[in-house]
């Protein structure tokens, strides 16, 4: 297998975007990384989006953005996992670049939620759920998340107010992230007044619905400009049952466990040698659940870790460095290339405000459903 | 890069299927090709699907079949390329092999159109055109093939009754195939009294809407069971623009030819050598482009190819041996994998009624939208 290393990036703001289309959005976004990159059009392009089909009545993204920026006839195609499609499209990237098959990929992530009405995209969301199971029943994806946090309060006796350390510290670190949904702080008693969405979660557990596009270029080569070697050090996937309701264990994400086992030991290291760890917060207990899966704590200690500060930037297992799902926002099927995109930002040292000490190693965790689909990749400065 | 090998297929019926789920549908085909490979479970799962979404109200195809048919935590992720979703995944699939990130991986296609009432699956495979310059103009998927089929008869100066043979050749393979929508022949008076749907195509130019799942596993290992060792010797992509408006020549299929010469190269081969050639044949009109786009004929002339018995499975240039997108059916992301699945058949001589005489290299060739993404696999019996 070739190595792989990713030699350009780019992304846009995420917000509410009214004045840009999906293409103009993924353009933007590739354009950056092509630029970045400097090496002229990568041989192929793949494109990680879950909603496209409903929220925007456009389907064949990879085709459309080949179009768009200017891939003469090179290939393209989409990959979907729902929330966890950007990852898993960066992952079908590497194993195309490690196959020898092509020199260097283009991978765009990309979602436009906002034209959508919002019941619509309430409903778009569900499919990630398993219809025949959980959204013919009227769940909505909340709905089930609030399941698991019910269940998890319950099981761990926490308090609900013992999960805002979460989003406190993502909405800490956006503020200093100009591409982040929210810059600004909340504090504890913000949270513990936010409006209920679905019981126990509240506004503010939540991650918002959104508009962004992140792009990334690998190549077989080690980049030849500016960047400092980042390579691709382990790429795992793991699936679940679709529906909650067949998990013996509801509290542990066992796709995220194995991903998580798998890509340790195709790196050779162990969660402590992890600098920077951009998780899959979607909502406050998954910030939780992804930190026990992925081994940085015990079964039902993630909420003490956020408590005592560790998930801080600057604390022992920084977190949403760049605001994560919950600050810096959730497109979708762009979230797992923007976290992609901030570990290279970080392993780096391009920072800033919120940079990691000198880390050396970095991991991805994205989570398609609710914990169904789980890729994890780690990325390590040479 | 490894060597990739067919190991193990499957397929059910195409038809208007109102007993089966999708997850129905594509779990017995997927369980058909595990049967048939008798290997235990591959590492991976890949799906290739369109419509799910739109039509199903359910995304993570790839999550809901790995769970379905019991791939207990291994990875699994959905690709998108509108009626070219098949071979897209197949082509992914086959970069994983060849990269040794797994030794083995199971293909679904799948899709289930009749879910959706008919005005909302006219509105889903438009998902396939571009939204901004085609779909939301109003042009049907139907109606963009109109216009390329207007044009093609006015430049080359055909009758639309010279488009028969094609639909003819299909429809007289598939009697022979239990796995086909349509298992009867049509005369030359039935086309031409058929149904107008969007001037100049009639109902007997056109796929139908139907229902379909079809399965293949790879291997880096050639089978060890009673199958003869068939390999993948080519997998090319090529894209063009999404909209026909900004092609320079819409007469010709530039990501077609790309693609085909892209894949002879690969295989070190030459039209010629094709011994059974599985089109794209979704409209009368885009068989003929196909055939010209892939080399074995000149510009316009494929009606002549076709109206001299020449794509008979006895002639010079064997297609649509089990009926094609015509007569087996289009179930459109599944359509790949069912050429692909044909191929294997007819490579390992057990095609019966429609069997090729002894063909060594078989090529198919599985298009998303009107034209714009196209990949060709090409198989040889080693």
């Amino acid at each position: 297998m070739n190595n792989v290393y990713i030699i350009g990036v780019g992304q846009v703001p995420v917000q509410e975007n009214w004045d840009k289309s999906l293409k103009e959005l993924g353009g933007e976004a590739a354009l950056l990384a092509i630029q970045d990159a400097a090496i002229g059009y990568p041989d192929a392009l793949f494109v990680g989006n879950m909603m496209a089909g409903t929220a925007n009545k456009q389907l064949q993204l990879g085709t459309l953005l080949a179009d768009w920026v200017g891939f003469h006839q090179k290939p393209a195609l989409g990959i979907e996992a729902a929330c966890g499609s950007g990852a898993s499209a960066f992952r079908a990237a590497v194993m195309a670049v490690a196959s020898g098959e092509m020199d260097s990929a283009l991978v765009v992530g990309v979602e436009k939620m906002t034209d959508s009405p919002s019941a619509e995209i309430t409903a778009s969301l569900a499919t990630a759920a398993d219809a025949d199971l959980e959204a013919d029943l009227g769940l909505s994806f909340v709905a089930l998340n609030a399941l698991i946090m019910q269940r998890y309060m319950y099981e761990y006796h926490w308090q609900h107010a013992d999960f805002a350390a979460f989003s406190i510290n993502a909405h800490a670190n956006a503020v200093h992230n100009p591409y982040a949904r929210f810059q600004n702080t909340i504090s504890r008693e913000q949270f513990s007044k936010s409006a209920m969405i679905s019981d126990p979660i509240n506004l503010l557990d939540a991650s918002p619905v959104c508009d962004g596009a992140a792009a990334i270029i690998i190549s077989s080569t080690p980049p030849r400009n500016h960047r400092p070697p980042i390579r691709v050090v382990a790429s795992s996937s793991a699936t679940d049952t679709l529906s909650l309701q067949n998990r013996k264990v509801p509290l542990r994400l066992s796709a995220a466990i194995k991903s998580a086992h798998d890509g340790y030991a195709q790196a050779g290291i162990t969660p402590a040698d992890i600098g920077v760890f951009e998780y899959h917060d979607a909502f406050s207990i998954m910030a939780a659940l992804s930190l026990e899966s992925a081994g940085f704590c015990e079964p039902g200690q993630a909420p003490k870790l956020a408590n005592e500060g560790l998930l801080r930037f600057d604390g022992q297992i920084p977190v949403a460095t760049f605001g994560g799902l919950k600050a810096r926002g959730h497109p979708v099927g762009a979230t797992g290339i923007y976290q992609l995109v901030e570990l290279t930002i970080q392993l780096s040292g391009l920072a800033g405000e919120t940079q990691v000490l000198r880390p050396h190693y970095g991991m991805a965790q994205n989570i398609g459903g609710s914990g169904s689909n789980i890729t994890t990749h780690i990325l390590a400065r040479e």
